[in-house]
């Protein structure tokens, strides 16, 4: 997280009680008053550090992500995958992450600060895994990988975000050996 | 479109009053008031016909892409799916489909209302696509044709949603060819 403030625990108990109150409240219900109230802070703290509650709500989320996605990039690429793709459509059902995704669905401001805060960083580490798994031998180097992300990527948010599932260990496995195939070095046995 | 009205002519008229202010106003500001007097209809009027704005906006959408989804079935697969996924970006990234989008991932029950009315019928055409092309020798009878048609469309939507691009024919035709090498059958020659 850049930009350090000077009261690092109240911002990040700000950012709790936002997590805890979209257990039961409802994004569009959720209020500063009621952020405020739980964190035991006052809305002028608030407003010092958030313009309004989309830009709170994102900062809850990269909170929230901030140290989900570490992984062993030793293991084969289609494990590694599997482990990111489980981890991210974890996340994006949990509240925080459906607030997070719905506000990025309409709001323009906010789809820039997820870009650059989040979804640029979590491409380039994946770029890497590629690359990495392009150089073992593993996939193909000719692929186009923003496209190959996408279809592994873009299931994930479209199952939970259009047809409101969960994708699941089953599907999550069926996808990426579908992705495999299309990718991976074929055997010359 | 099931379930017609006494009054066809104006309900297609508010629904087409609701189309053309969204090219100028945002879903949000978007008001009743507003579309009734631009359909030179009363307000009791729509609320006859719609619980609320969201029911109303999904209703023009789907009349507008009532006609959008005809295809020739006789062409390579490749070609019809390339068809498909240019009208569905195009629709998608319209005002009228950003609008609907955006309270679909926000609705759950608009979300269940665009999945029986426009989801699934799309996603069944789609499967007998494959399945036709299975017949016909151009794609592999082991896939899984969810899964596979995930890889195909949920790039779109995820591109238009979460990236705000729209994917344009290059795009297009880079997921196709990804898509084919994993479905396709291999030359015997």
């Amino acid at each position: 997280m850049t930009g350090k403030k000077k009261e690092p625990r109240s911002r990040n108990e700000i950012l709790n009680a936002a997590i805890e109150m979209l257990e039961f409240t409802s994004y569009s219900s959720l209020t500063i008053e009621a952020i405020a109230s739980q964190a035991g802070v006052g809305k002028t703290t608030i407003y010092r550090w958030w313009e309004n509650k989309a830009y709170l709500v994102l900062d809850a989320f990269l909170m929230a992500v901030d140290s989900k996605f570490e992984f062993n990039s030793n293991n084969p690429v289609q494990d590694t995958f599997k482990q990111h793709l489980e981890v991210l459509a974890r996340i994006l059902n949990s509240k925080i992450g459906k607030s997070t995704l719905s506000i990025v669905t309409e709001n323009e401001e906010i789809a820039k600060k997820f870009y650059t805060s989040y979804l640029s960083l979590r491409r380039s580490e994946a770029k890497q895994l590629l690359q990495a798994a392009m150089e073992k031998g593993e996939v193909q180097s000719i692929i186009n990988t923003d496209v190959v992300l996408d279809m592994l990527y873009g299931p994930i948010y479209f199952q939970i975000l259009i047809y409101k599932k969960v994708p699941d260990e089953d599907y999550i496995n069926e996808l990426l050996i579908q992705v495999m195939k299309g990718i991976s070095i074929p055997n010359q046995s």
